[in-house]
This record gives structure tokens, sequence and C-alpha cells, in this order.
């Protein structure tokens, strides 16, 4: 059984995160942290990161930027890997734990969810022969109330292929007018409505057939479920960084 | 059996309705025109529709507008019904077909699948209704030499769209940087790759729940098949206009 | 501002109404009904309904078909329009809630998506001409834990076809070996896996041309938003029994 | 330029592949048999392949297996690769082709579509991961006139996963009554209505979200290219026994 303390246990994940852990019997959150700390949680919850006099194995943030010098020096002082699913860190930040990992256990990575980083993946290995026998388009389709186009997940799974190809790919954003597809140009949509978590679908057209390779986020589950994912798979590792690759084995 | 003749039988949609007919009891192509006519044909086909002496029931026409004018002679000189699948009328040749049609049988349409004509139908029903509880979004796909984006199609479904409900629509054909959805904004996708013959998705995205009305043509016999059936419609109808919508009892 | 009082607020159903309120203007719950009442909730909890002594507009009830009978006492004794979505109710009990209705405003739908309802309703409109082209098929996918199959509601919209049609209709659930398709047997397929909550996707495939109409939950939000507008809808209506039709004026 | 010999090209897939190859700069096809041959065709054809007295580089087979003796017989006299497309042969016929190989460049592949075959070779790479992930299961659509179910194409991926799998995977064909999901059994799901050419479905569901890979063939075209593929690739090879993955550099 993986101890877990989670810091920033209060928001949105952390109750994700919560709900979610009690379904797997490897794993148990032990502690956690929040600014403002419910009286209704089912393990004890403090203030600061700093004040947490339980026993644990494994520090699982999803929290703000700002906090990484306490989480650092947290784990430093009690000797615990850690998990790091916050987003946001400056390119200083960046340094820092990455410096940070050639003497301690951190993972971190650019996705939580377990199935976008096996689709990028399979782009990696499969983008050439796709892109010498097919045309490129990408959908992806979020909620109504996201405000940046194209999605994060898209410009990742877009590079991957670009960064696999050895032509020179353009992305474009909508077609409008007359406007013939070339080869060497990747349509990518972005689709607005609802309430709609996270689709990414890669189309891939050719001579009389299409591939499609299509990942349904469908709650912010698939994200806690790569975190807890992580933690397990942390627990025990020697030094250094880490990422959800690592984790999938591939 | 309704006996058509095939105005325009050598391009690629008459061959694919000469192919197609063999599949069908009550119709049979007895005559076709073409510009430079093949030995090959299974039926007589002349340079010149004036040129035509076998006994036809009905006039299937994909050529070209320019043959208007012999088209509406044939059919008043030999009493025959027609069925005008020829795009790219000019506003005067429109109003000569709707003129000739007081007192001759005309069928004409702007868009000759079935399932096309049957969505657009759906979406004149229950747009209202989709639009106080839902997003709208439009997803349409073709092959990678289409010119034009978005598709007529894309646009005719669109219309009915906007043109059924009160509020004001605008399209949109593609999304960068940050552009929050507006309900009242419908997005166009035009995703152009390999040989696609014709998608449209309609998608509408609300609460926790999204449908999806959507159209897939497989290839050219989907405006063929509409085409035959049209014939065997009109045959033996009274003058008048008529469209998709008479054939389909819609 | 319409205020409702939620039986069965604790449940998950009740936790995921309580949630989505608060993104609505025009209604607040003021009251819940639980037998084990938490502590945390943002609005007096009592344990039986009998024991409310808040001020309320509607009755929201998802909770279990026993206590039927104290919330039409309720609802009687304090002239509260009632929005039943508990399901599981025997004849007998259904026999008193239509009897109930003649002197009272209650509300009762077989599926509380409005997305399912709206599906519904198309196919009730088109059924028959999309038979007359179409061969007809039914994909319906759910979570790996459910143990029925087909899904109610695949059953639901798979009726509504039948009962439209007026040939004969067969259902099959599957096919493995020499089966070739009849044109009056509508294949119904049940997909299991993950934690999908609820996908039916009906399929409309005929001579070079595919219709498909899809409709998909995401949460359990889908069925709250549709409680929700119910209960909106029933405030202030006159006696009488209404569903979800009335509520979508379809 | 590759000069092919089309061994039955009077069928679907030799008018498909006879039309297709106008398309491509680097290969023509300069001579067919066929058994009853026909006047139009653009280029000679004979009754036999033993006749065929016109200059070649590859023969390309798409006729029937008791035509396989003396297509051999005619790439042994004229030292010419052969690119095998015909299906149905036996065991012993297999064993023969195998024993020409060592002496003589033949392709044969189990599919012929460009895409079904990364499609394979994308599930020989992520299968493992994918199944301690996810559930899966697998649906294919085909025209109604296909008599058997499930496809040779979705068997072929299928056990291509069950291959991959280390634990033992069970087959299932449909779901009616109480039937939980089983981790460890993919639900195949065969679809069947109208003119759908082909689509193969691999669906991954697991915590929140779901990978789908998808191949559709829109035509007869996907063969064909494919075809015309192996013929360039097989070119001037070196004897021995080659596939798609050859082709395809996988």
């Amino acid at each position: 059984m993986v101890k877990i303390l989670l810091n920033g246990c209060g928001g949105k994940m952390g109750t994700a995160i919560t709900n979610l852990s009690k379904n797997y019997d490897n794993i148990s959150i032990v502690a956690g942290v929040d600014k403002s700390p419910k009286d209704s949680s089912s393990y004890p919850v403090f203030k600061s990161i700093s004040e947490v006099n339980v026993d644990c194995d494994v520090i699982l943030d999803f929290s703000r930027p700002d906090s990484l010098d306490e989480i650092l020096n947290y784990s430093n002082t009690n000797s615990l890997p850690i998990v790091l699913c916050t987003t946001g860190y400056t390119n200083e930040q960046i340094d820092k734990i990455n410096e940070f990992s050639k003497n301690h256990t951190v993972f971190r990575s650019a996705n939580m969810s377990i199935g976008v980083n096996i689709v990028n993946n399979i782009l990696k290995s499969v983008s050439t022969i796709l892109y010498e026998n097919y045309d490129i388009e990408l959908i992806e389709k979020h909620h109504n109330q996201k405000v940046d186009a194209p999605s994060g997940t898209a410009l990742l799974l877009a590079d991957t292929i670009k960064n696999t190809i050895s032509e020179k790919i353009d992305y474009i954003y909508g077609r409008e007018g007359v406007s013939k597809k070339k080869h060497n140009e990747i349509g990518i949509h972005a689709i607005r409505g609802g309430s709609i978590v996270g689709e990414h679908d890669l189309i891939f057209a050719g001579e009389g057939e299409t591939i499609e390779i299509k990942h349904t986020a469908q709650s912010r589950d698939v994200f806690a479920a790569g975190s807890l994912k992580a933690c397990a798979f942390i627990y025990k590792k020697a030094a250094g960084l880490y990422d959800m690759n690592d984790v999938l084995g591939m």
C-alpha cells in the first residue's frame, strides 16, 4: 500500500483524485494539504505541507507553481519521491526541478492522461509512413468555456507528427474560400460546444481509405487515474526524472 | 418499366447511373446523349438530343447548363417529363425552368442525395429546439482536390438551421488564438484529405450530452440513386415543378 | 426563482443536481431529504419529507419507489407540483401517479435526458422514410459494470422505430457465422468497456450513403439538467401529467 | 516505368486497378488476361497467360486459385516477379508458393490495404499496454450482401491483439441479457447495411477515457492502390517472399 500525501487536495482535481483513489487497493491517500481545509475529508488536511506530521510514501502535487519550493524542501527533508502534476512553471522553475531530480526521485509529465501519452507514442512510431500515404488533419473538441484554440494537447500531438516527418509541415486553423489542400499542411480544427471534456481525432486520409486515431477524455478522472498510476510507479524508484512514458514502459 | 433517355451519359455521373440502373427492375436506360459516344455502351448513344429516335418516358439530364434549351425543346416536342440534375444554371435559366414547369413536368433539386434531403428536413423540424439546448458546429470532409470550402452542402445545411432559428446566426470557419465560443455562432470546419467523397457532421453539444446527425456519401452512386428515384417518381406526374422532398414525400 | 425541495439529495444523482443547480439563475435548491443527512450541505437536509419546514415551489424526486406515498401526501398537503425521476415503479404505483395527476401537477418521463427525447422524436417523424431507403442498425456503448444488455434506452429508441414502421421488425443482438442482413432486421449491438457513460448510435445505411443519429451522455449532469429543466417548466402549471416532450414543446 | 501484366483484368478488381493505374506516372498496365476479353480495353487482353507476347516487368494477379500453376510457369519461363492478390488458396498451394519463392521474387499478403497493414502493425506494438489499461471491443461494418460475420479483416486484427497479449483472450459476437463485460473478452460486433465497403473500429475503453483506432475503406481502390504499390516495390527485388510490411518498410 503506497501512502500518498496529496498537495492541493481541495480543488476540483484534488476531489477527483480522492474519490477515484477509493477504487484502488494498492494506494491510499493518508494526508492532504489545502489552504482552507474542510472538516468532511476522509484524511487529515493541513494548511501547509510543512505542518504535515503523517507518515507518507509519495507526494502527489496538483497545486500551483508558487508552492514548488516548499514541496522540494519537504521532499528533501523527508526523502519522499514527488509526482508533479502542476502546470505553468517558469523555465527557471523547470531548471530547478531538473537539477533537484539528480539526487531525488521526481515525476513530471506534459499530459497526465495515459491515453494521450499512448497516442503520442503511436504517432512517434508511424507518422513517417502515414505521411507517405495519407493527408493529415486534426480535429479537437472542447467545451464552450475554453478560451484558447487549438488546445495544448492538439499542439502536442501535431508537433510530434511535425518533428517526426522530415518534410516541412505547416499548420492551418480553418478553411474558407478557394483553398486546395496541400500535402504538407495539417489542418487543425477546434470545435467548441457544451461541456465536452476533450476529444482529439487524428485523421489520415488516403487513396480510397482513411485511418483515424482518436482520444476521448470523458472526465477529470482520466488525469486522476494517470497521477495515481504515477504514484504507484515512482514509489521506491531511484533518483531521477521520470515521465508518463516510463510509467507506461513505452 | 420506365424508359430513360440519359442526357450526358458519357461522364462520370453518366457512367455511375448506367451501372447502378442495372440493379433496378422498374427502370431502364434506353438511350443516351454524349458529344463523343463510345461503341461499348449497352444502349444507343446520340451526339445530340435532337437526333434521338428511341421511344422514352423520362429525360434524365446530367450535362451542362448550356444544353438547357435543346432539352426543353425536346421535352416540349415529345411531351416528356425532365429530371434536371445539372448545376450551375444562371438566374435567367432558373426563371426559364420555372416558367416551363407551369405547363410541363419538371424535377429539379439542389442536392440529389436522398440522405442529405432527409437530414435537411430533420434540421427544419428540430433546429429551434436544438438551438435552445445546444451549441451548434458543423464538420464537413472532402477529398484533397476540392477547391472550395466550405462545401455547398455544408452551406445548404447551415442555412437551413440559420433560417429556422429566430436569433441572428454567424458562421465562422476556424478558430485560432483566444476565441471563446458564442452560442449564436456556428463553426463550419472544412477537412480535406485523400479521396473522401463527402461527409457532413452536425454537432449539437449541450450540458453533459451531445447529439450528432451525420451524413456520409461513399460514392457517386448516392447521386445516381437519387436521380433514378426521381425518374421513377416523375413518370406520369402532372405538370409542375417537383424536388426531392416530393419524391421522399416529406 | 423556483425553490426546489430535492427528495433523495444524498445519492450520486442528488449530488450532481446540487452541483449543477449552482449554474442556474432561475432555480435554487432550498431543502433536501436524505435518510443519513450530511452536515456539509449548502441547504437544510431532513430525514423525512414530512419533517420539511422550508417554503418550496416544486418537489424534485430522485429517491426510491417506496417513498412514493409520502411524496404524494406532502405534495397534496402543501399544493406542490412534483417532478418524479425515480424509476422502477410497479404498475399499481403508476396507476396511482396517473390518478393523482388528475387533480395535481405531476411530471414523469421514461428518460430525463433532453437529447434522448429529441432523438426519439426525430425517429418518430422520419423512421418510415428512413426504412424505405436504408437498413437500420443500433450501436450502444456503456461502462464495463453495466449488467444488462442492450440498454433500456436502446430498446426505447428501437421500439420507437418498430412502432412507427408498418412492416414487422425483428431485433438481433449480434452476428456470427453465415448471416446475411435482412432489411426488416435491426441489429442492436451492446459495446461494454471502461467508464463509458452512455452512447446510442443509430445507423441508417443505404445505396452509397449513410445517415447516423448519435446521442452521447458524458456525465450524470445530463439527467440533472433535464430534471432541473422539468422543475422550471412545471412551476405554476395546471394539474395534469407532463413529460419531457411537454418541456421541450415537441 | 514498371510494365504490368494484369492477370484477371476483366473483373471488378481488374477494372478498378486499370482505372487507378492511369493516375500513376511510374506504372503502366501493358497487357491483361481474361477468359472473355472485351475490345474496349486500353491494352491487349489475352485469353490465357501462356498466350501473352508483350514485354512485361511484373505479373499482378487478381484471379482465382486454380490459375496458380500457369502463373508460376509463366513467371519461371519469363523471369518475372509475381504479386499474388488472389485469396482462397489451399494449404498445399501456399506451400507451393513458399517453395517457389526460394528462387523467385514473390509478393503475397493477407490484406492488400495499406491502411489495414499499418493498423495491424500499430496493434502489434501497443496491444500489451492498451490491454493493461483498457477494455477492448471491435466494431466492423459492411454492406448488406456480405454473408460471413465477422469479417476476415476483423479476425485478422483481433488475432493480432490476442497473439500479442499474454493473458488468454475470448471473443464474443454480441451481448443480450445479463452479461457483464470481462476484461479478457473482446466483443466483435458485425454491423451490416446498405453498400458500406468496410470499416473496422477498435475501441479501447478505460477509466475516464477512450482510444479508438479506425480504418475505413471507401472503395475497391484501396486494394488496387495497395497492389500497384506492391508492383512498384517488387520490381527488380531479389528472390524471396515479400508482404505488405516489406512494402511499407515496417
